[in-house]
């Protein structure tokens, strides 16, 4: 307990937030209360506004201001005819970051996993079966994680999408750029052994 | 940048909090939109009431929801005749924590630093000096931290409180209770072997 009911409460709250526990709760209020008094009533205001507003694209199921997020309403994108399905808005966001995809997105908001309840209601298969069905794509890309999680959800929505004579891929699996041999998993090895390609030079 | 303004504005915002960086701002933003908005909008109401309304105690200068903390305001602790002058409001909560102290304190929110411009005024050593002129104290325990600024600004105070005849202590420095001497550094050694203490009993 502090001097102030009111600290208290916001320590308290402050835990709701991953990776902040009770030491480092009681330290950013104290310092939001020393010297940042105005940018935390800014982050009060902002953080009211994103978790009221914030909603779902209806299209690709990102998080969006609006109905249909930005990418989506995208003509250039949609022009691309490639839809890259990922389990989570940051693996999303990795890929833009990555800087060579350009077509549109569905986002699962997790994966496969009879154990936690999560089936293809909850990962919103039905909505993605409607985009394939109303969208003529050339190909679908599974970008779900190298995982077994991943990769059965990955099996299931190529099991779905094979009715929409599509072609589907997975992306590649094998060494990271730059890594050293020395330093890497025998799963991913081995995968970088199957998985190794013909140099067409040669 | 992400698919929703909004949510870049609380990625960016989350940033003003100590320790916290552009990805771990990133991942508290996403799991706070997928599974805790109702608390993230109570956090933002917490919050903005902390700043807005917590004060300094016009005493202790401790943070406070009222003029006068509730510590300042208990009679017992005021009987006992003893303040406590720690750094900051966390060194107080230690020292509350100890579990054996019972007297006021008084929070200087810093420590003398000339070069980064803090001196007596900053630390508010004027409601200090106010503080034994006005209250008959038998003890001033100056709990500042055991380090160059706080044993400076520990003999700044103590040469201040001579004119209002009091006895002045600093709090022991030495081993930490359960600690193993051969890891403990140089200094803490020789101040345990200069502050030893006679062993009454023998």
């Amino acid at each position: 307990m502090s001097s102030s009911l009111k600290l208290d409460k916001l320590i308290n709250a402050l835990q709701i937030m991953p990776g902040i526990g009770k030491r480092s709760a009681t330290r950013i209020a104290y310092q939001l209360l020393e010297r940042k008094r105005t940018e935390a009533i800014r982050l009060a205001d902002v953080l009211q506004d994103a978790m009221q507003n914030i909603v779902y694209c209806k299209q690709c199921q990102n998080y969006s201001d609006h109905e249909f997020c930005d990418i989506c309403q995208d003509i250039k994108r949609q022009d691309k005819r490639l839809l890259c399905v990922v389990e989570t808005p940051s693996d999303m966001q990795a890929i833009e970051q990555g800087g060579n995809y350009f077509g549109l997105y569905f986002i699962l908001h997790g994966h496969l996993s009879p154990i936690d309840g999560i089936g293809p209601q909850e990962l919103r298969l039905d909505i993605l079966e409607k985009l394939l069905a109303e969208h003529k794509f050339d190909e679908l890309i599974l970008a779900t994680n190298p995982t077994v999680e991943g990769e059965a959800t990955a099996s299931y929505i190529a099991a779905l999408a094979k009715k929409y004579e599509i072609v589907v891929s997975r992306l590649a699996t094998g060494l990271p750029q730059g890594s050293d041999l020395d330093c890497i998993d025998e799963h991913t090895i081995a995968a970088s052994l199957t998985y190794r390609r013909v140099l067409k030079d040669n």
